[in-house]
């Protein structure tokens, strides 16, 4: 049987009935209704046994891998999921032997933290970018010698580019709590020689950032040309902008916030919500066993709705079915569709695939921690002082010059062109601003002196837009004179920051410029 | 112990420990690193071992309940939830004994179909207002002799209200395919002395009508004064006066849409799948066993965020925590509240508490069924007419009078207010219609000389406004003069239409009178 012949056979294998084929059916079962009661045909849920298939699929590559393996060094592991796999020498890694301070727990003993870079560190070592991720990136923002695969920022990264490697030496971490490289949830508690598990502190924006300055002490870099990034990336930068308003030349903050909203909480609550509620979960403890690979897959369903715009959705998928087995049957064209019950519609389809994707490819309880880092972000004065994180005093030395231009162009020049931008009429001050703008303006204080670009969507319904508003609004209320603004249309919404090289990219070019 | 005494203690043995009180005993572990690692503890999850406590009290009541009946009548049943427990004699039941045609699928033999009315028919069975209900509610509408709690739209319904009954004879029914008396998935199906679960066929907005009519047929009702729906009941309400533009006089839709968005849908199936996902659901066959209550609990979380509106929350919720049982003790005033990964923040404990009340209240594959039904829901020509339903003729009799007005005001008059409003500046044509709006015209073709009243609310995120503008677009399109059209503000999001009776109320007296 050739491979056409093979494929229209397996298509008829699955299809659906017609309309008319279940009247037809229908029809003739009543005709025997003197006959004893028919057994009604069991409903096919295919959706319910493909997640059962990945079940096992999942515990026979365990077992492959383990009688694969001695039995005495593996035979209390479970299956080890693909996040794991990357070879360690595919990123660099730094272990910190001193303990980190962490705010809502007592130090962490020592940590790991991978990274990778691009470019080319200057002899002065004042061209380097700290390159922040969102919630589940790795360190592979880009391509790298180590590792050739497309990065996440692909795009932006190289000569040329947004982040300009033949000017810049670019940085990027692993988060702390991540499970691709830096100590998490998933790493083994060198204490008792068992994976931390939700034993793991709760960790919050500001540990991460301080993790990723022991990094840069280590490699000696002393002052950072820029913090960048996006989504949870922005409010790390905010956040390294703020500890340290010496040792940070400028900040870029795409698509973040400085206060997490009770909406966006709702969203990631929702998230963890279902992971938490998934029994292979087991309060965290399931390492040894499967991982709660159908609690990732809704919880990236419920995600990826807020990483995209509706108008996006309806011009992609609009309201357009899966392709219909049944069409491959020319005497079926006339039918109507029978709708079923597991995904249909291609949003449907699109949803289930980008859920399947990614629920082994993270783990579990680093989203957990992470998403819950992201919830506890608040900026204003008064969250910081509840949290005893004394500000630091605004740094006094100037903007930093771009390393291709530190030679050519005088101080002063650089300084107007960032004030004037600041008090353009396209940025003025908010009609009506939220009851905690000034709480967050005081908040921003060691920021004061800090230029910052502060990028926005309007699709965006994770980070909306009145957040980026609040978070320009409040830095120059803080008497920053060189915040950078901008707003973005089209429909991709929070994902906007991945996709569109040319606005994002062009922007963020011309601010390190 | 007196009560104060008593709740103080519970309070301390709930509390979590404060970071000084981690820290402390962190460092005395410490200080004995000499001797054997110690064992660390292990981290409590209360909303997990809550979930626990809920499973074990249903399975208990169910033990209870069985136990007290006859072994034999009901050896085969399981738990009963508490939707199937509210007495039949508290609302009105039709048994209909033909059979429904279905859009798709073959037609329903029978079925139940329960209601409640408000106010007294007139004579001349002129004064009728069918009340369409949305995804989760039963036909109680407002509290009754037969059942006098309080129902879901009380305040909107009675003497003076917007739907008076001082004028009009209102009927609620539960929907079909929900589980509060009318024929559901959670019904027995004849034919064989089972539920149907999900051998239930798949239905659509369509369908739900049509039972209403065989009950309006049954009631001896020819004429609607109004067919009157908000959300779900809103796509009824115009599916109404669609199928039956002479028996319909006049429509309301309130946060509603002729045609479900792909974000709407992706929003439903996020809800379907963690509930399909809930091991307790087994493809729908869980009706002699604990129903899923895990997966409607989170399903609801999720329905409850697109509910409301993030400004809402802003104003109401805020970051605030819940109320910390710390705080009894004041020696700890001055420390640092260690966040949970359970609910801890005011919104998560209002998600939770949402869920929880809900869990039990409604039927799993009731909510699939229909929130299906809602997805599918789609009055484009080119939709309606692959599912071959063929268009009635639009009426020719003149728009009805209220009856209060009926003697007294001169039929021309009332024409000519109908139209003026159409034609208002306030309602301008769109600047950029979608796409599918002309499509969507030609399918209101039946609706064109029908009254109808389209209302939406700006910060509603599951109907957004642009659909509220559509379907008064194509209405207008379509030939339709007597389109009234408001837009309300406020912070309600979708729930506006249960919360602002005097602006949602005030539009429907109007429109009415």
């Amino acid at each position: 049987m050739n491979a056409a012949k093979l494929a229209q056979k397996q298509l008829k294998a699955l299809r659906t009935p017609t309309i008319q084929q279940v009247r037809a059916r229908s029809t003739s079962t009543r005709s025997a209704s003197t006959c004893p009661l028919p057994t009604p045909s069991q409903p096919s849920f295919p959706c319910v046994d493909a997640h059962a298939a990945r079940e096992s699929r999942i515990l026979a590559s365990s077992s492959k891998a383990s009688s694969s393996q001695s039995a005495s060094s593996r035979s209390n592991e479970g299956p080890e999921p693909p996040y794991a796999r990357p070879s360690p020498s595919s990123y660099k890694t730094y272990h910190h032997a001193e303990p980190l301070p962490l705010v809502y727990a007592p130090p962490l003993p020592q940590f790991d933290i991978a990274y990778e870079t691009w470019g080319t560190l200057s002899p002065a070592k004042d061209n380097v970018i700290l390159l922040h991720t969102g919630l589940s990136a790795s360190s592979h923002a880009a391509s790298t010698e180590l590792n050739p695969a497309e990065g996440w920022w692909e795009r932006f990264i190289g000569p040329g580019r947004a982040l300009d490697t033949n000017q810049f030496f670019i940085i990027c971490t692993n988060v702390l709590g991540g499970c691709y490289g830096t100590t998490g949830p998933s790493s083994i508690d060198p204490s008792i020689g068992q994976p931390y598990a939700t034993r793991f502190p709760v960790i919050s924006i500001f540990d991460m950032v301080r993790a990723q300055f022991c990094l840069l002490d280590h490699l000696g870099i002393d002052k950072l040309y820029a913090s960048v990034g996006s989504s949870m990336g922005a409010m790390q930068s905010l956040a390294a902008g703020w500890l340290h308003p010496e040792r940070v030349g400028k900040v870029v903050s795409i698509s973040g916030t400085a206060r997490s909203s009770p909406s966006a909480i709702a969203m990631r609550f929702a998230q963890r919500s279902v992971l938490m509620a998934d029994p292979n979960w087991k309060k965290g403890f399931y390492y040894h066993g499967l991982p709660p690979h159908t609690g990732m897959k809704l919880a990236r369903q419920i995600a990826t709705i807020t990483y995209r715009s509706g108008p996006e959705w309806d011009q992609r998928f609009g309201r357009k079915f899966r392709p219909d087995p049944q069409a491959v049957e020319k005497e079926d064209s006339d039918s109507t569709r029978i709708p079923a019950l597991c995904p249909d519609f291609l949003i449907e389809t699109y949803l289930d695939y980008q859920g399947e994707q990614f629920c082994l490819k993270y783990d579990a309880n680093s989203l957990i921690y992470i998403s819950k880092a992201m919830d506890l972000f608040d900026m204003t004065a008064s969250s910081l002082e509840s949290l005893k994180l004394t500000p630091p005093s605004p740094r006094k030395s100037p903007p930093p010059l771009p390393p291709s231009l530190a030679a050519h162009l005088p101080s002063p020049h650089h300084e107007h062109y960032h004030s004037q931008l600041s008090h353009s009429k396209s940025h003025p001050p908010p009609v009506n601003p939220p009851a905690h703008l000034p709480d967050l303006a005081e908040g921003f204080k060691p920021l004061a002196n800090t230029p910052t670009l502060v990028l926005g969507v309007q699709s965006d319904i994770l980070f909306p837009v009145e957040q980026q508003r609040e978070v320009a609004d409040a830095l120059r209320m803080a008497g920053n004179q060189m915040v950078s603004y901008y707003e973005l249309g089209g429909v991709w919404g929070h994902d906007t920051f991945l996709l569109d090289v040319q606005n994002v990219g062009g922007a963020i070019r011309g601010f390190l410029s």
